[in-house]
């Protein structure tokens, strides 16, 4: 098999033409930068988790990230009327299941997600391992780390794009999550969306990093590389190859 | 009728030299920039919404802001209490009903808060229309978009100031309402207070613009200017016509 | 007595070679800076409050800080969790009494926390005129302000570094706190490990500031100073008296 480049390039143009919804069950720490990093590309974020309004919510979406960074019992309840309204409205959810392997509670969670069939999971090594062979049955997986696997089951695309400041900067592991959310609404091949996500954020991350000098910096260029970045950008800079 | 320029001009130095405490009701998303927005100008944010203790903080405080952009149980419980104490001691309070339209709980409690009579409301175009007309029954109206526009009734200013990239940044429009709720402890026109916090922010926005390159650095050079921004500025950028 | 400024020299490196887990119970507006912060340091943070899966992220950490910012009751009840949780692990807990005297039950709630031996209290002026001299009996008190103030009873150290710019950037007092926190991973006298945190980001400050134009800049230089600062900045600069 081969992947269309073409379509990874052109997701950021997309994006902004499109300008999706995408509604984000999603911890307090990472709700800013996931919201700036959205806006950035001209995607709409909305964030509410009240059990009694997220279902209004969640029709008006395009699509769904939900994430696990935070697990209160509200929380939980809130994304489970959120996915139901969701899926019943024919909206595509992302799962970041983040540290599924930490408390019982959110692992059994997670797996309880993976069983409504997201669009797909995006997880680091810690995670993977924790949920697998659950997470494996979810449309596309998107595993994350130096080197970003997105996986279909049949067909398998790596990356190497990205730079070790995305990692002291939290909440950028959030925001892939919610990008794959966005590309779901202009991309039907899972595998495409995920790759062209991680491919987005791996990009614009090495544009942000040459104008950086620490952490600080860094996530300042990197909304500015969000609004900035082109197909061009991604052409030019994508290291992708077949698994 | 027309507008005092000078006592619009003159906010940002008034709110240094009073440094007013505002307790916000707000959103998880809005928190950190709004309480750094004001920071910035030396006004003395607060954020709690804990129920059992949010009255102590709006009676301590010498304005309120009430923002719906997060509308759980106990976050309304926790807005009732706050603006009965607040009431009670004599505090303005400025409601900004985010979303309003977006679930009948939310679009039910922003028109019995309005029925609080707050000194103002801030509010765009889609929450305008879904508010009308018991929104206007508020001492002041300031609804944004492109053009500011801001009414009493029976006055109106139209503001032109401001720049597209605050629509890229989460959370400026709450600034703005924040900012509101400060500019009614050293201003009791409402008119003038509104005209001049939408002044205000609109004129750091220019400011900042033009240091920046995109939204991350926006958001970054905002603070910056409204910490710098003076009576000067604002009569040099100002584009404030009547309506 | 003299202080071993070899050791608060070091602090930085020691915690990029030891990388230790931070449990942060904070309030909401802090989050993302104090993660942002000690992230810069190589200190790995997590911040979840859920009642029913706080003990897990406890005993996986290495230090616990905790903050007072948000007092709801369910904060309160996983604090209380947290704190028993980590403490039977033999975890150093660090509190930050935030705002104490503005409500009852917080200013209760901080003296029971005290009771339990924290490693270090961290608080204000205000905050220790509250809670005097309940304070005093936990391990260490750091008392911030213009001049910090970190004794442990016996020994007393002055520290004088710092930025006024410090104060308009809403949580750089909670990511002190943290820092305290994390310090207590790496150095056992409480008294070095508050005032290794106390010089490392009043020097840290002193670099951004040089660098800043205003608050908004400073914050983003201060993450970069965080992740650039080495024994000599701290050398050059620190301005330790003894008490």
């Amino acid at each position: 098999m081969s992947l269309d480049i073409d379509r990874i390039a052109s997701l950021p143009q997309r994006l902004r033409n499109r300008a999706p919804r995408v509604h984000c069950l999603l911890n307090t720490v990472a709700q800013k930068l996931v919201a700036d990093g959205l806006s950035a590309l001209g995607i709409i974020p909305s964030m509410t988790s009240s059990a009694d309004e997220v279902a209004h919510f969640a029709r008006r979406a395009d699509a769904l990230l939900v994430n696990l960074g935070t697990s209160t019992p509200e929380m939980r309840r809130a994304i489970d009327i959120a996915v139901e309204a969701g899926t019943q409205a024919g909206r595509p959810f992302v799962l970041d299941p983040v540290k599924s392997y930490a408390s019982p509670i959110r692992h059994d969670f997670a797996l309880s997600l993976i069983a409504n069939r997201p669009f797909a999971v995006k997880a680091n090594a810690a995670e993977m391992a924790d949920l697998q062979p659950a997470a494996s049955k979810a449309t596309a997986v998107v595993e994350t780390g130096e080197t970003d696997r997105i996986t279909d089951g049949e067909r398998t695309a790596l990356i190497r794009n990205g730079h070790p400041w995305l990692a002291a900067v939290t909440a950028t592991g959030c925001l892939a999550g919610a990008l794959i959310a966005a590309a779901a609404t202009v991309e039907d091949d899972p595998l495409l969306a995920g790759a062209g996500a991680m491919a987005l954020i791996g990009v614009a991350a090495e544009m942000a990093a040459e104008r950086s000098r620490g952490p600080g910096s860094f996530a300042m260029e990197l909304l500015d590389a969000l609004a900035a970045i082109d197909a061009s950008d991604i052409h030019q800079r994508l290291k992708l190859t077949h698994g």
